[in-house]
């Protein structure tokens, strides 16, 4: 194998080594004046992480593994609320994957959901929901803005390790369509997304839907379960054959699972210098490889590293 | 299915109209102030747009379809011709997919490529070639500019059906690494990537590869075969065993394949009023699914619309 090898190797080595163990190795990394993003995350103390809260992650089991996704209650409330409610109910169980559109989504819900006699019950979840597309700017909720610009939003940055915008003229923030991030599909009203069919963006950010749907969550490991499934070839990617349709195990909250089951994953602080540090590391990559630094980075651009904790690594 | 049916229809719908008929279908549109993508294919002219030239179009065929891709000679011409030259010599004939990093590239060439003994051989193709990152801005290059802005470069816009940047100051242009672009994997010295191991960008634009390595094309028709391969578990998304690798078929000219296999296809012009009427739909969409239009569009989120001529199409 020729070419490339150390092209693109800096992410990839600190995000395999990020997620298998806890001490970041920095393998292909040579002496460099400046810091790699491998660098970086070796260089980060314990304090710099945080654990998933079993209450706000939900684990999607498939046959093929785990997806494990972090819910945003600061941004959808009512969502979260409501989620947290369908799992608990099983209401996901024995759902399936029902939508595949290239570069755009991947969708899930019940394939039967338009059909009142034979959709699954909804039990003490609402069926429809407020609009939580936007909120009111809070002292209280963490925003690390990220300098570099932004096509969409006048201000981008990152709030409680999720990527976001905001609008000081408005007063208004929002969640932002990036990559991994996961949202409450619905129909034309407003109040028709109430969580029960989620949709993950698997291509380039489709910004324009920011402050048209609700972002709920955002999928923290396992990304690679949802994007790499075979395309629908129905209209908008939908499968057309239901044998077609990955089958959902199930949907539980990780409080709900035991704690032997649950999958013990640390997210890299937004609010943290080592968060800055990396998002400069990214922004003017300065390893061999690359002759010009790009200068700037865009908000959908900068990852968001995870890792297994230490205490949980095996031995 | 309940829920988004109607939330992403139109791009679909589109695109799906566009691939299978000459006349795009706008079935999903009802009566609308202002125009949306489909009603905006519907009204276009043939003089909008143009076939793919069969001297700069190559098929990779795998066993599950073919890939159609569109060479950018007018910005790496070293590259097109060598890659035409390996294509004549059936270089890339079985061969593979090496490599699918999630949210990044997926890359094939040859296994055997850094082993001289058993390296494919080169023939008549150069096995290095002068960088071809950037270019002169010239007249005689088409530019349709793109006036919502940018995080990376000082301008952005289409030429020749591509997406591409400008800096005026430097009086340079190139192309953009956005979803879809065929690139020229290179180790660390900018003259090893002639163009024998390709990769194509299957998630975020990774914006910061733009000016580091050559682009050299862009995939037409087939994104879904290269975009939801398994992903690669090794360092880089590289596969780890042999047997993992998507063997290529063959990828030839579309010269020098018999007028009746070859896949017709058009794109819209990236320089017609049509294609600016596009971008206008696609930067604010105003069905009624939308409740907040962006106002601006990035560069990548910008479709570049194909279509199978009226002629050819299955009567």
């Amino acid at each position: 194998m020729r070419a490339t090898t150390n092209a693109f190797s800096f992410f990839a080595a600190a995000m395999l080594a990020s997620l298998t163990s806890g001490s970041v190795l920095a393998a292909d990394a040579p002496a460099q004046k400046a810091k790699t993003m491998a660098d970086v995350l070796a260089a980060s103390k314990p304090s710099d992480w945080r654990a998933l809260d079993p209450a706000n992650t939900l684990y999607i089991d498939l046959a093929a593994g785990r997806v494990v996704m972090e819910l945003a209650p600061e941004f959808a409330p009512l969502h979260a609320q409501n989620i947290r409610t369908m799992a608990r109910e099983h209401y996901f169980d024995g759902l399936a994957i029902l939508r595949v559109q290239d570069n755009f989504v991947t969708q899930w819900g019940d394939p039967d959901g338009d059909k009142p006699e034979k959709a699954h019950p909804f039990g003490k979840a609402s069926k429809t929901l407020a609009p939580e597309f936007e909120r009111a700017i809070a002292k209280d909720l963490p925003f690390t803005p990220l300098p570099d610009g932004d096509v969409y939003a006048p201000e981008v940055g990152f709030s409680n390790g999720m990527p976001a915008a905001r609008d000081r003229k408005s007063d208004k923030t929002w969640l932002a369509h990036c990559y991994g991030m996961v949202g409450a599909g619905r129909d034309v009203g407003v109040e028709t997304g109430p969580g029960s069919e989620l949709y993950v963006v698997i291509g380039q950010a489709p910004r324009q839907l920011d402050r048209n749907i609700a972002l709920v969550g955002r999928v923290v490991q396992g990304m690679e379960l949802l994007s790499a499934l075979p395309r629908g070839t129905g209209a908008l990617g939908f499968y057309e054959k239901p044998e077609q349709r990955v089958p959902i195990k199930s949907v539980r909250l990780a409080a709900e699972v035991p704690a032997a089951e649950r999958t013990n994953l640390e997210v890299l602080r937004t609010d943290s210098q080592t968060f800055t540090d990396l998002v400069e590391a990214r922004r003017n990559r300065r390893d061999d490889w690359y002759k010009v630094p790009a200068g700037r980075i865009d908000l959908c651009n900068v990852p968001i590293p995870a890792r297994i904790p230490e205490s949980a690594a095996p031995k």
